[in-house]
């Protein structure tokens, strides 16, 4: 039974508490939140766990194995880092922290300790993602051409980063894996439309190795929610729109080949042109299967699929949007980049 | 009754033909086409239509009031500039001409001989893009805060430009219209992944005055048509979508105003927080509204909402993203541009 | 504080014990299931829940004030009088029982007792269904034509009752309470496919005062959940859509008026001609809703809003549709019914 | 060359001399409707048809081999026997006449006369219906338990027939035409809303030899157009949703077979258990295939595929509807059916 303790039970905080929760090999021990009130709303409904608005309360807790952050971004690093050298396993809300050096640090200080971290990239443990990585790894899509997303949503509620560090983490994160590299360079450019002079739009293009590019629009000013990517390939091709109920992968064959202008003009009144599949995914909440897995890091000692190189590789590539946001779309090189 | 000649009877011109063969004020009485094959089908569904695989002979026929030009880009000026020389008025499919420069001087040209030049940027005529035009104009939306366009499609046919200039015509001629003004600068980026190096993927970001910004995505290797516009202003906002069978514009309330923390996260698992209504939309064929539209300024010498201006702006602001993608993505200001 | 016990942990009941255990005004006691299996799980999840395969066992915990019951149809009758004459309030998954006379027979003895009997309608309380309540109350549709609902899935895992016991109970419930009086009388036809003999597909059509008529497809056996209804008054029309994520209630204006032959030729090619309005939906889940209604009915002594009246009606309407489906779709008359 | 005439250019006339004027080896010779101003229509668009308020004429004209009826129904039987008595080929639109006796009695002199008789049954030569005969036909479904089909729009502007004659032939064609036989038996049920008597509204259900059942949802008063059938086998089924515009066809796989209780419980929140494939559909315009089949007929002596035997069914079987509508869901046998 591993002894979890919980700082943060705002947004996401609840669904954490509530996957570790169900489980046997796990319980969740302490809680912590600044605010009294969503800490009475969780006793009411967990009567056992341990609740404070002081965090360094669980550290003094000997059956606290492992501490999960879910709190603003400013906050991931000198969280984490206490928690480290409390000599305890760290799970972080993604981003893993708001500049790429201290994510850099928490790597170190979690090998120093023999202590596990992992970043909550929870998209790469839902059926959708896995099931992508499982056709693109195949060689089914043929040579990758692009990867494009769109996360827009109502959302101007985040103060201490802007909409590419709060929604775009996501996607790079899921780039990342899918294409299993780097960004060798990124240009980003975006507009910020109230007064404290955070971007609610923006734009990120990434270019990945092999001709690979990658384009991503987040914007916390749109009425409906978009969640879409499509994925091009010599081949195959992939949409993958998370809001569709029932057939959120959808992979499309490149069709018939053209050769006539009267097929060119015949494929340019058509919608598609090839067959079109759409595989049976799994439905284990992410959250639950990205759960068990850090569980499974702990005993074992295994790297986390998304432990901190991916969680570092994500704060680097937003640094790198970053300074190319202030320089409007200059493209910038990501340093220290490399193929996975 | 104004007579009609049409050159090029590709995949746009039989359009074109049928069009003004449907109206009682006009009727087309020349074509040409370098194909005699294509010919041959046309003359099959209009025996009364002089066929010809030399486009000067139409220009010695004194009942040709007017040429539409539907054929590649690149021989766009010379045969516009032959057309207004002969003393005719002149359609030209759109990019009105492949880089500024000539087309600045195929206006001069038009206004020296007193001859209507228009842009056959079809969109501008559609019943969805005429309601937005209506709602933004009537200040409905409040402050204008972005345009983001996506126009996407299975296309890697076209032979002499790339896909900005294929695609990204339309939603140009779109934003500078809907906007009202044109860019100061553009961003773009994007990729090639065949042997001609046109990029099939490519983005492009224009900065409009009044922090208004518009994005684009085009797009010649995508598994389905997606043409998808998100309009965003302070008190409401627009989801334009074209392949949308019943409900293409759907305008949204921006919902109620959020003040405690529990509001935040209510919002974050919505779709949406307002009131949305789709209007009725009028059905009428875009191209048949626009060609009575440049009958009209035939009859009337009135200017054509899509004109020499708003086709030279298009020309000029894909000129500058050319530049742009060169030097991938860094900002390009645009020569001229000013308020409309 | 109301205490609270539940017999079933299946499907359903998990949803109930949640809802119920989150409210700080009442709280689950007792749970009770034929299954040890079941049990365990639930008490893992809430370890302060006295757990039976016993049901009789919560009846003699004089804390425990109302029941309820999420069994399989059969044994609801048997359940619920033992409940009933225990002295405590009851509330009954649908449909309330498997025939008529003893739904009677329940509500004669609530009413002998002074408790209050509900039972589990739950799409009453859905935003949508209340937004459509709402919007045909108001007269905005003008006079009621039709109300046509679709509700189908895999399902064959039903055991003791047909297709339409089990998935028409929803809709039965929500067309008699829309269009607020019971049908005058029904026709069923149907289908059974496999050994047990039950119909898997069954369609009934309810003839209501007024001459609206009212029709159901229910179907075990379909590939994708459909659960859609259309509702047709003289004035408008509304859609609701309850798989859709964002807007599950369109409201269609009838359009303009048709008065000549091109008019109608028009229309014959448009998806509507009038104007659509998607109202903001409250997304309170209902079930909270309902457990909150149930509390308020023990309290106050207030009737419930699917209370034995309309949970009997339901019943009847089946009794009746049982009928018509063994005669293969012969009218049957329903006895007793009147305008609520 | 094979000369068409061509009675009626209201609705569906006009795409009827279009398709036929577009061919190679037929011609539109004669076009008659009693309302001179379409007939002013369709002679500014083709000069070379000779036009008339009598019928009549046409048959005098020794090139007019074959004569297309696009009238109301109740004109078809006589302008059919007068076309087949004149030694004219005769394709007439749906449904064939208004009563079986009429249908039989124009078979029979077609017979007798040597010449082709065909219903316009439209949708019999789509894509998507000939891809799913395709994938029945090949047993790939498995046993066939079900076909539903809704057919919905507004649509109160037939003036001779109620909505099952006019809606409702099409999709009996299909289904007679997919199943490959005719129904034993018919019950339909529907209601009419105004002064003229005829339904706005009808359900017609339709027992087909081994226990196949077919639906029918037939109503003029619907928001907006639906158009969706779903067709279920005991291995595998088919959406066809004709609105949808890129994938009108989808194969479900039935998924998973369910053991345990868990098994149940996880389905039931599942939108579809197993994958789905949406193929390649044929675009050519259905119309087109259907002349081009016509002219076939003419030309080889072949019996079309929708010919007198399909055309009379459906006749048939709207006659029993009809009569079942009058006795509000009385099960009718059809006489003399029989399976294909």
């Amino acid at each position: 039974m591993i002894g979890i303790g919980v700082i943060g039970y705002g947004y996401w905080g609840p669904n954490l508490v509530r996957n570790f929760m169900e489980r046997s090999d796990a319980t969740v021990r302490h809680l912590s939140d600044l605010d009294a009130g969503r800490l009475a709303v969780a006793k009411a409904r967990y009567p056992t766990i341990v609740t404070s608005t002081d965090y360094t309360e669980m550290l003094s807790d000997p059956k606290v194995d492992a501490v999960v952050i879910a709190t603003p971004v400013a906050t991931h690093y000198p969280l984490a880092k206490a928690i480290l050298e409390s000599g305890r396993h760290v799970l972080i809300e993604k981003p893993m922290t708001d500049r790429s050096e201290t994510a850099e640090e928490l790597i170190a200080l979690a090998a120093r300790k023999g202590k596990v971290i992992m970043v909550d990239h929870t998209f790469i443990y839902s059926g959708p993602v896995r099931k992508m990585k499982e056709i693109i790894d195949s060689g089914e899509l043929g040579e990758l051409y692009y990867v494009d997303s769109v996360r827009v949503n109502l959302g101007l509620f985040q103060q201490d980063v802007n909409v590419l560090w709060d929604l775009g983490a996501h996607d790079i994160a899921i780039m990342n894996w899918l294409i299993g590299s780097e960004p060798l360079a990124v240009s980003a450019i975006g507009a910020a439309h109230f007064k404290d002079g955070a971007e609610d739009i923006a734009y990120m293009t990434a270019l990945y190795p092999n001709n690979c590019i990658a384009h991503l629009h987040t914007n916390w000013l749109a009425p409906v929610k978009v969640r879409m990517t499509l994925i091009g390939g010599s081949r195959r091709m992939i949409v993958y729109d998370d809001m569709e109920p029932s057939e959120k992968i959808k992979v499309y064959d490149k069709g018939m080949s053209v050769t006539t202008r009267e097929d060119i003009y015949r494929i340019l009144v058509q919608y598609r042109a090839g067959d079109m599949h759409a595989p049976r995914l799994d439905q284990t909440e992410p959250l639950s299967a990205e759960c068990a897995h850090f569980l499974d890091c702990i005993r074992t000692g295994a790297t986390p699929i998304t432990g901190g190189e991916l969680g570092l590789s994500v704060v680097r590539i937003l640094d790198a949007a970053q300074r190319s946001l202030k320089e409007q779309g200059r493209l910038v090189p990501l340093r220290g980049s490399a193929e996975a």
